[in-house]
């Protein structure tokens, strides 16, 4: 791997041929994973100047304030970079009612593998997503 | 979302156009995220057996079994997945020196974003990569 990468203080995040950047979120707080979206230049930009994670819906294909409908926002506290700089980590402390994924749940992450089954964890629903979308 | 997906037990992983999905590891003791890699089928179904983490290197365009050079294994304690179940999230006990970052660091993330500059944080390297590849 080029050190022009790695070992650089020189931003040169490696958007993909579509223009997106993969941006893990974790909890600032204890570091649990979120929630896993995708970033354009724009949505990094948004980030970056209102300190709250911003994305690019590749679903809707539209810029997407997270929160911006259910009101669960992420206060952005620090954004990491690999190695290769193909991927961003966001340290965020969860605002509304802390549940990071769409389904309610505090993260997306609320299935385990057990062979080819999955298996739920215990995660809470802290909202009801047939009253908030 | 289709609840196909984001309510089920059955394991669907959404392979891109590649034949490869996101995988995530973190450190199964404080959640630390290390590393993101990709797996096509085959390198999930021998994580799963040899519970040691392989990958499908994009570079190389072959199956890599992480730590087979330098020793830096991971063994894989937890596999998520996310709602749309088209992320990995491999929660893992790193052996060896503890470095899961070719750069010899124990996480791939070791600088943050401080405008259009990169700030190293005090990782430390626990190998040096010079030696080892």
């Amino acid at each position: 791997m080029s050190k022009d990468l790695d070992e650089t203080d020189r931003f040169q995040p490696r958007f993909d041929s579509s223009g997106l950047i993969t941006a893990i979120v974790s909890d600032a707080r204890d570091n649990a994973v979120l929630m896993v979206a995708h970033m354009n230049a724009e949505a990094l930009r948004l980030t970056q100047e209102t300190g709250l994670a911003h994305f690019w819906s590749r679903s809707r294909q539209a810029l997407w304030k997270k929160g911006e409908t259910s009101g669960e926002t992420l206060e952005v506290t620090e954004i990491l970079t690999d190695c290769d700089q193909d991927v961003l980590l966001l340290k965020a402390l969860p605002q509304g009612k802390g549940a990071a994924c769409h389904t309610g749940r505090r993260s997306c992450f609320y299935r385990r593998l057990d062979g080819d089954r999955l298996v739920f964890t215990d995660a809470p629903r802290l909202f009801d997503p047939k009253t908030v979308y």
